[in-house]
């Protein structure tokens, strides 16, 4: 069982910043996050992931300032820099989008990430999912959909190519005869696209695994595609079992399609995980967070991901289905779940109230939590989770030091980290270079 | 005095890589570069600065394969981020091409930098220098040497602007109110210039120095003019004190039109320490290491900043002076270096031999070498150095056990760190926010 670890400084509740024991000043706080990673790794967890959007929200400030999200955050890539040193073998992913990078940058930052780590960097690619962003980068709005995912595509290839500008074995240090690499193991680029046009070279040694892991989230009919061809870790969706499952056929049997083994993708559900004395007790917690979600959040998490403003309707009345737009640009599974829970006649409180980005929430103690993970992966609904830790550092605590052990007992999960790099512990094979002979 | 160190693996000399003790694959070991700071701030350096290229030579392989440089090497952010957790107190200096990167992006990584080093990260804000560069990022050559700097100083203005995003004391973590920031100390950037279009805000809380520190090394007019206007830390170009003292002159002279006070630039002189025994001996070091440069090397520095090949003339003739080209669009202080050694009617292998890309050498006993520098600053010339280590560790181990106590010993030097961040060592002032009241 694959468990990759979803980060935000207090929490990914919304209301874990308001939380008594919550820390101030930690989205910006290295030496809070490198407490939270070693909590991680000495929970045996694949990866410490961070997700990203290169924007602060320039509207509804009153509202965003009820929250955690988006205003305030370390830049992931050179926070995971930070975090390397500080810790040996968990892995280290973080989110670039190729809406607004150039290829050659990204290339570079995740190979020296790659070899500061030491071979444990992943990079999750995303094609951001707001004009707050765009308008950073010249834009007004970001393109459409499948623009975005063609440019994405079109980069990663670039940056693969650059991962393999020099074989494996390209530096020899010859002092004697004064030849630092092998020239005929060098390969130029030489790449002209729709998108891009690159004539050039890499000017780093080959990352340790080869590729840094990419991982991705998509769930598009285009997001599923560009993942079957592509992706080594997706981070599935699916409120659901019986959604999970089915996300996870389809995806899977999307990759023979490209000459792809299913095993060489690991679909991680993306679960909440409230650990309580019992489920009750779990749902008592929940609640209580809940509670202290300000509306002015809910509905801004709604116009965001809807992609409409809901905060003219009165609050305890059923959300006309009419108010729903007839097509999104964005996070089209967030968009779905918030139409379909509209489509149940909600009010728009519950609506607010039961969105939870298309993640299910496993609540009970230690053998209910384990009981329902075991039962998901059993079913073939995912390889794994990606969990959102709703408050740190308690979630992550009571999981490592409560659910974990009662994996391991099961037999389920690692008992020591197997390997050295994020691909031998995820069990992904390393890519061979292109060009090697 | 302020003392900076270049930092490039095996030493800034070419054939440092070949010396006996020289460590295979530093330039891609971040535990190396680990060792190496922790000598520098043992030694109390203002900072340690990492030069940089987007770009691997594509041409001439067999000649750069005799050489360390380009080929491979760390992204410096990341680099700098892994290193600020091994550290406490030095300067984090990187630098980031204005020609190829976005300014979101840019100001992103180093503000996140100077939050992950608790205000220790400065950016040498550069428009890059050769073509190799160019190609990885779409283009077929470098733009104008005037283009580039005007991209830069819009670039550098749009930067500033995003890191006066938040107020210094925006973010409030008002739990009992669930008010995390204050929204009219959050300020929204609107600029449309001839470059960039930028409507947005940077998710991250104000630089812990207000702005990361503003390196340049720009010596040609434009540069200049750009320095005087808007850079903190300048790296000094001249191979003489003379040269250094005109130059010095020349930049802050330039400051009043800015309406800024000479004291907030501080011009350090690029230069080589050799310690020795004697000066002899440190010469005779010197001497062993330029032997070892293959003339391939040499002819391939020459090419690269003259900006055309002389590898077609006799090597112990003097260079015919038609063959420098007219104008040049690269590092024009190089270039006018070159030109100067030619014109001295030197033979090709000479010119080669001598050029040292503006860099003064010091040679001499600890004694020898302090005598030196105190001559700079005391006569104006600098206020502070650049140090360009030719080996390492020998030569940053030499300078600091040797050659800063005997500074010390002169009151030249700290002997301690004083301030929390690297513009209170280096005594320049934290900008206030445009936006305070």
């Amino acid at each position: 069982m694959v468990l990759g670890g979803l980060f935000e400084a207090n929490g990914y509740h919304s209301s874990a910043w308001l939380l008594p024991g919550a820390q101030d000043k930690a989205p910006t706080d290295v030496d809070y996050f490198r407490r939270i990673i070693q909590i991680a790794e000495a929970g045996l967890l694949d990866f410490f992931f961070l997700a990203d959007t290169p924007a602060a929200r320039t509207e509804n400030l009153d509202a965003w300032t009820r929250g955690p999200l988006y205003m305030n955050m370390l830049e992931p890539i050179t926070l995971l820099s930070a975090l390397a040193g500080t810790t040996a073998h968990i892995g280290l992913g973080a989110t670039a989008s190729t809406s607004f990078y150039e290829p050659f940058n990204v290339a570079r930052l995740f190979a020296s990430l790659d070899h500061i780590s030491h071979g444990r960097a992943a990079w999750n690619v995303v094609t951001s999912a707001n004009d707050f962003a765009a308008r950073n980068f010249g834009l007004d709005r970001l393109p459409p959909h499948d623009r975005r995912y063609a440019r994405a595509r079109e980069f990663l290839h670039v940056v693969r190519g650059l991962w393999d500008t020099w074989e494996d074995d390209a530096f020899i240090y010859d002092k004697a005869n004064a030849r630092m690499f092998e020239p005929s193991k060098f390969h130029v680029l030489d790449h002209q696209g729709e998108f891009f046009k690159v004539h050039g070279a890499l000017n780093m040694a080959r990352p340790p695994q080869g590729s840094p892991v990419i991982f991705q989230a998509g769930a598009s009919e285009t997001g599923k595609a560009f993942a079957a061809e592509t992706a080594e870790v997706v981070f599935g969706t699916g409120a659901t079992m019986e959604e999970a499952l089915a996300f996870y056929r389809d995806l899977k049997g999307r990759m023979p399609a490209y000459n792809r083994h299913p095993d060489a993708l690991k679909i991680l559900s993306g679960v909440s995980i409230v650990v309580g004395d019992s489920e009750a007790h779990a749902r008592e917690k929940w609640a209580s967070w809940q509670d202290k979600v300000h509306i002015d959040i809910g509905l801004l998490y709604l116009k965001t991901d809807l992609e409409t403003d809901l905060s003219d309707l009165p609050l305890d009345e059923p959300v006309p289905p009419h108010r729903v737009p007839a097509t999104s640009n964005h996070h089209q599974v967030y968009f779905q779940e918030i139409a379909g829970l509209i489509h149940q006649g909600l009010t728009l409180r519950e609506v607010c109230r039961r969105y939870n980005r298309s993640k299910a929430i496993f609540f009970g103690d230690a053998a209910q939590v384990a009981d329902q993970m075991q039962a998901w992966v059993e079913a073939g609904a995912c390889d794994g989770f990606m969990i959102a830790f709703p408050v740190l550092p308690d979630s992550l605590v009571e999981f490592t030091t409560q659910v974990v052990p009662e994996l391991q007992r099961r037999g389920l999960f690692r008992t020591a980290y197997q390997g050295t790099t994020l691909r031998d512990n995820l069990g992904l094979r390393r890519p061979a270079s292109r060009h090697a002979r």
